[in-house]
């Protein structure tokens, strides 16, 4: 059977689904139901979740969880995060705990321009391009004055337009490199709206006035990198304030290892790939409670964190007159309006347990939460390492999907105490154990 | 009032909800019955769902979709995608079907190994560790070969054990770098409990064999860097083949349009973020379906990007003796078994989708998404733009919020066709719509 399909976006929802189960899955009718139980029942908000997306058959379920006592430039919030990793949302609570009594966070928005690109092709002398650009600027300044209005009264738009030359890698290639401010949203759609724009106001200036040609438009479209949207939050105390760690770790020896941790995570990118990683665990889980853009923030923080040509960590750590001082610098475009903000009825909630913050109160917020995560995951490995809690976590998983008794969790704890977990492994434990009550009851039953 | 808290994690996920609503809602008592409105009826599923992360009290929904005809290596595919940006799955599903008469994407998975660390101090000669490497590896195999049993069963287990000195970096620092063979799991756990043992037998043996004080182990942990974990997909065909596109643009100034903007890609970080990030969209949608962790791909293949020392595109394309050629090479860590892939029960719908496949054929799947991806956001950005479709679907989705009849749909489509999307300038203009017909009701009535 070729399971191709002509016209499929325009079935309608229950027409794909039954499309679908008929062609992809042995038992149509019991899937359709399965993944008809996950529609919402309020048919309003799935018309509007089905609506982000093309499609869409059915809903999936990641869990909304939160972590209280984040205490940020003396704010104290209880942050969501939205994130199917265990461990995650436990790390971040217990940091936040643990610097609750240590001053909290401290957190500083140091810029928030976003950038847009127009890529163009010129084969003439590229100093007519260089002598016209101030009057050009102008011209595109004027000519998109309408779209930029409403940014403008809000205290955004346009900030600043360079020429780029690229022609000594590319033959040709030349580039509009644009900042924008877009104030409380991330700004894509209003930048790339911009951008389209311009760009016809630029080619047609240059047909004008330079060469009737014009020059060739590649593309117009915003750049995700954006080092100069950055925010840093930082945490401090006395060494000796950091206290005794598991593991009988005195404070020093704590702080001396935490430090060594961070370092290698400078030197070495297979481990800084791993300690970035854990940061977006963070930062990942409020950017999706509040409908952001992950994939965005992710590309930006690790070409950030690639900035110097190598792949390095995005925290640092330094002790100092008897100081331990843990930061981290992160560019994050991220928005409080526009987007799907406002459209995801879950991420308004997240916003209003935020206390409705403006963009740059979400950019700290975020980026104290992916300071707190790392700070939560070095602590564990440098004193118990992660497994253990990790894995206990991934057994009650596995018990629960298995649907078993408190008591069958009780032995089941027990017993892999020692032991390597693994689906299979539990499974057939469940199955020892039960099939051992069993024999009891059959025994119990003759006397 | 200060909102901090003890015990949170204690309280019940009801306790917890009350809390919440409590001291952040104004108005508690709705905000609550809100939240609890997204908790599944079957109180299994839901479990299971919580039991995932810490502190949960609802679940987060984002939109399931599937994107049909992906021929992948003469088999056709119809993928599942969970993803809440617009244009994202139309994009996909339209590059499957541009392929699916060009015969298909060609993938082929590299390489297969994941990477373990263990980070370690060392004051002694390190000469004496080479000395004994070949005999510790042998002892730190046999001594892990209970943890590693069933892995090995499968056909995986330990690949190698490399010694690296990082002391010129920083003073003493030296690392055991450990090669994984996990299958069909993406291993996370695997790896790491058979590290934290393996630093345990290899601390002890330095303790017995070389110096009584042994090593300092700083932390164990497996690395989400997987260069050697590698897939390609690429598709081709004869230029004349690519067609007519629109903006009346041939398929051979297409080609070349196309060919440039991946170049373009190659050679600003500016752009490659972006262009990366697009890639990004269509991968990591297939791996929250699969319930795999998005993070760790994210991290791993930005830091790939990055490892020629300058962050480049993914994706590259070459034109010769007339044909066109498009390929991704991409590391991805993912499984399918183990983790939640099997716990999630939509993660275990997607995989029947996709006929359960193993993790290499996942990991092609994947890559050959990332790559029709990238193919339909360049082939939109080099004809029409991307903002003409977008923002067409941005407005149908804000007209979904505000609870627009399909007559103010049509009305607000014509009206926003050269006007600037925003929520607010749609919010107004229905309300200004809405208050006309009220008028014109009021004017009916009395004739």
């Amino acid at each position: 059977m070729k399971k191709s399909i002509s016209g499929f976006s325009k079935l309608s929802k229950l027409g794909k689904l039954k499309w679908l189960v008929e062609n992809f899955f042995k038992d149509p009718e019991r899937v359709m139901k399965d993944l008809m139980s996950y529609w919402l029942h309020d048919e309003e908000k799935q018309k509007i979740i089905d609506g982000f997306s093309e499609n869409t058959i059915s809903n999936f379920y990641l869990p909304y969880g939160v972590a209280p006592n984040f205490l940020i430039n003396g704010h104290t919030y209880c942050v969501p995060m939205v994130i199917e990793e265990s461990s995650v949302v436990a790390a971040a609570s217990s940091a936040a705990k643990f610097w609750l009594s240590r001053g909290g966070f401290q957190a500083e928005v140091l810029s928030t321009h976003k950038v847009g690109q127009i890529h163009f092709c010129w084969s003439g002398n590229d100093q007519l391009l260089y002598d016209h650009l101030d009057r050009m600027k102008e011209v595109m300044l004027n000519r998109t004055s309408n779209l930029t209005h409403n940014m403008r009264m809000r205290g955004g738009g346009i900030v600043e337009i360079a020429l780029l030359d690229f022609s000594n890698q590319e033959p040709e290639c030349y580039q509009l490199h644009i900042k924008f401010e877009t104030v409380d949203s991330m700004g894509a759609n209003f930048i790339n709206s911009v951008l389209e724009e311009l760009s016809e106001v630029f080619n047609k200036y240059v047909q004008e006035h330079i060469d009737s040609n014009g020059v060739e438009i590649i593309m117009s479209i915003l750049s995700n990198y954006t080092p100069e949207c950055l925010v840093r939050a930082a945490v401090s105390c006395r060494v000796d304030e950091l206290g005794e760690q598991k593991g009988s770790l005195n404070a020093h020896e704590f702080a001396r290892r935490f430090q060594k941790a961070v370092r290698i995570a400078h030197i070495d990118p297979y481990r800084a790939t791993t300690h970035n990683k854990g940061i977006f665990n963070g930062i990942d889980a409020v950017v999706l409670a509040t409908a952001n853009d992950f994939r965005a923030v992710e590309a930006c923080g690790h070409a950030y964190a690639a900035r110097d040509g190598k792949y390095r960590s995005l925290t640092d750590c330094k002790i100092e007159d008897g100081l331990f001082k843990f930061w981290i610098e992160i560019p994050l475009a991220i928005g409080t309006t526009g987007g799907l903000t406002s459209l995801h009825p879950m991420a308004k909630r997240s916003l209003e347990l935020l206390g409705h913050p403006d963009a740059s109160t979400l950019m700290m917020i975020v980026a104290s939460i992916g300071l707190a995560q790392n700070f939560a995951a070095i602590r564990s490995l440098v004193t118990t390492g992660i497994q253990h809690g990790h894995m206990r976590m991934h057994l009650i998983n596995i018990l629960n999907r298995l649907e078993a008794t408190e008591s069958e969790m009780k032995a089941a704890i027990l017993f892999f105490k020692e032991k390597q977990v693994s689906f299979a492994a539990v499974r057939d434990y469940l199955a020892q154990l039960r099939s051992e009550a069993q024999t009891e009851d059959a025994v119990a039953i003759p006397t």
